[in-house]
């Protein structure tokens, strides 16, 4: 607590000018979804999966087509979502078991503080994922990134997303709760906007528990895909119910995101809001490994590789953004962008400066928002920890410049090299026949992998990458 | 030629009598689909994909709902369903490339050669892969394994199933066909039956290239699923246009097959012949990996793994028998087999004596035709070159005891145990909990590995197991 205090209030010592007057600021609303294949909506080209919500919020303003997740899972994706930051500067390199000692520092600076710097309430209602528990005394929790007021799971619902068990609100269990989880998040991110002080702009983190398992979706939508469900036929305890269920889930995910915008019009927020929409990673798709892994039916759209994997399937996924008085409506942008872009390019959009005392890895992509290029000073970059499941000789770092992407084991000797213009699916291993663009790429990870190591923000107690 | 002729002779001159006469003698019909995963037909839980006529089929006889194919690819399965034996006593170790020098030895004994031998005529139409080409003179061909009449291709058709370049018929390219793989390859297996010797019985082996990529269909079946299909959005070299294309090319292979089962029931040879369905291997399911992977909408009904696996995903599979007067119509038997049995069940079912000179490791399955037990001799064996491509670690032997599957690294140190009973999708090893049922399955392995390589009739060519 003490060094983030020191370093925030240093920053804004030497922060310049807000141009919004306080009543004019833009509030800001990020949606996260958890598990969500870049082939899940409607609008990114599902063909039975209903998503009517997001369909029309992707038209009000930019669709990525070539967003890129920080990670392949879920805790370093949201951590470095929040911070601008790679995730293996912030101490947290794969998903964390409760229990775990793996949190969030608090020297870190989150959207949330830097907005609450600048006279914003911060709400969250959701996922919170990033560190060993929610009652765990010597991690920062949610009040430490920032939020004012918070209802949390650390990070999926149990015993499924029907009357969870383990969601807290400010620090204290909350017990079961009757519902779906959509829901119950959805009410309570509405209840804190009703609640919120009107004369101050707010930040709602709407980090959603669906589409991860176990999923659970009230029966009015598992109706709508009947004909996708079957009856489980053996006798023994593991079910495959077929996928209907899942395009159930998506749906009235659908349908609760649909509620928050629908509030945001009633309330004529809609004009003066920033709502950011993302995924944290790809979708475990289609073959029971394990046990949590209940939902088998999520689309990578065609990408190589799932959640837990640094092809595209695993990393590139759906992101919308909408600001009417900035982001012009109806874009669509193929650029390749990364989830630590959010952290620059909203910080951007309100006239705020981002901190100066640490390497913020993304960039202001806001250029974007009226079709003009934006340049990226250094290549898109992923760390990873844990051993891709698809492959087994085991890769852990990657890094895409235009239209190349490599994929590097630890030690970055072995590399897999693809032109992602002509082989959208990581294909055709092309490392031999390009050697100065694998000896770029390399070079470029080599430094990065030093720039993490030398961070001095990064914790020095965080143990080296597993390579079981 | 010479020592497979003499060894076959060798066993006529001691095999016992037969008692159909000859012009009672049952007909066989083995019908083999490419890489058809367990839940891709209606009747085995496919919930889109209509498959009528094999639907109708499975309530006339018999359908396995354990049944396992001998390898998770398409050369040894292949090879070890028409002998009876293991892939690896005949040197089949993994699938033949065009150009390998690998082949099914002269020495062994197909279903074809035995049936020949039985004044059978043998016709061949489809896909062969138990060479290194079709054209290769120093390798046993089609007529060497018993086929009288044959047309068939390497391994899938080029360019695609439409108007496939790459048939031999007999020894002869026939250059470029018109029309797609499944049409041919019937129109042919109707074409032998219609000029066969009507006083002889026959054995018709289909083995059909669908739903093997490049899959294409005539467009009556893409537009059945055209609400699964879809307009590439990106302009890349690479497509996936959705699932559509896939089901389509499910139901037109189960219309080919109809075209086959009625011309059984128009000339009254329904009732005495044998009929067996079955697949290869299982889907290459959801991934792109590789360019001949164009097919990624497979459906393991659930299994874990996929083509290439030794989880169940890649050898669990659909397969069906019929045959009026031993097989009850509408049995449906959970009993654990194997595509290794075919051989002496369908002998044990003409009364046919197998050889006894070479180990056979199928067992005769017909007492379940009429709900009697089974007892097998010896739990279910595989080995496998290819390291499996869904684990790091690499897996090459499997073995299943009843309830329990075993699978092992190359020398039988690493193991993974599950439970099949109540654990089908393979998610929770439990190999520390049952030491015993470890040793017993790993001694089993050793012993089934030993006796391969001491087999006598197994090429000494071979080359020893790819590690990678």
């Amino acid at each position: 607590m003490n060094i983030r205090k020191f370093v925030v209030s240093l920053f804004f010592l030497i922060q310049g000018h807000i141009s919004f007057a306080q009543n004019e600021k833009p509030n800001v609303v990020f949606i996260l979804i958890d598990d969500l294949g870049y082939g899940d909506l409607a609008n990114y080209g599902h063909l039975i999966a209903k998503t009517p919500n997001i369909d029309k919020f992707a038209k009000q303003g930019i669709k990525f087509t070539n967003f890129y997740s920080p990670s392949p899972l879920c805790s370093p994706s949201r951590a470095s979502m929040l911070t601008g930051r790679t995730p293996y500067r912030l101490g947290i390199q794969s998903w964390i078991p409760e229990g775990d000692n793996v949190y969030l520092r608090q020297h870190e600076i989150t959207i949330a503080n830097l907005l609450k710097n600048n006279g914003y309430q911060c709400f969250l209602s959701g996922k919170w994922h990033l560190n060993g528990g929610l009652n765990e005394k010597t991690h920062s929790q949610p009040q430490d990134a920032g939020f004012d007021k918070w209802t949390a799971l650390h990070a999926f619902a149990i015993p499924n997303h029907k009357d969870p068990i383990n969601f807290f609100e400010d620090g204290k269990p909350l017990g079961k709760i009757k519902g779906y989880s959509g829901t119950i998040v959805v009410d309570k991110a509405i209840q804190y906007l009703d609640e919120r002080d009107k004369n101050k702009p707010f930040f709602l983190y709407l980090p959603m528990n669906e589409v991860h398992g176990q999923i659970a979706s009230p029966s009015k939508y598992l109706k709508k895909y009947n004909k996708y469900i079957k009856e489980d036929i053996d006798l023994v305890n593991l079910k495959d119910n077929g996928p209907g269920e899942y395009y159930a889930n998506i749906t009235f995910m659908d349908s609760e995101i649909g509620r928050v915008l629908k509030y945001l019009d009633k309330n004529g927020l809609d004009k003066n809001t920033i709502v950011v929409f993302a995924s944290d990673n790809g979708p475990v798709t289609s073959q029971w490994r394990k046990f949590y892994e209940i939902n088998l039916n999520g689309s990578t759209g065609g990408f190589r590789g799932r959640k837990a994997d640094l092809y595209d399937g695993g990393i590139h996924v759906p992101a919308l953004m909408r600001f009417p008085s900035q982001i012009k409506p109806g874009l669509v942008s193929s650029e390749p962008i990364h989830g630590y872009d959010f952290f620059p390019t909203i910080f951007s959009m309100l006239n705020v400066p981002i901190p100066k005392d640490r390497e913020i890895d993304g960039i202001d992509i806001s250029p974007l928002f009226t079709e003009k290029p934006i340049s990226r000073n250094k290549p898109l970059f992923w760390a990873f920890e844990m051993r891709p499941s698809d492959d087994p000789e085991g890769y852990f770092y990657a890094a895409r410049d235009g239209d190349w992407k490599i994929i590097t084991d630890f030690e970055v000797k072995k590399v897999k090299l693809f032109n992602l213009k002509i082989d959208r699916f990581e294909v055709n291993e092309v490392s031999k026949a390009n050697p100065e663009i694998v000896n770029k790429l390399k070079t470029y990870i080599l430094e990065m992998k030093k720039s993490i190591e030398l961070d001095p923000l990064r914790p020095k107690d965080v143990s080296a990458p597993n390579m079981d």
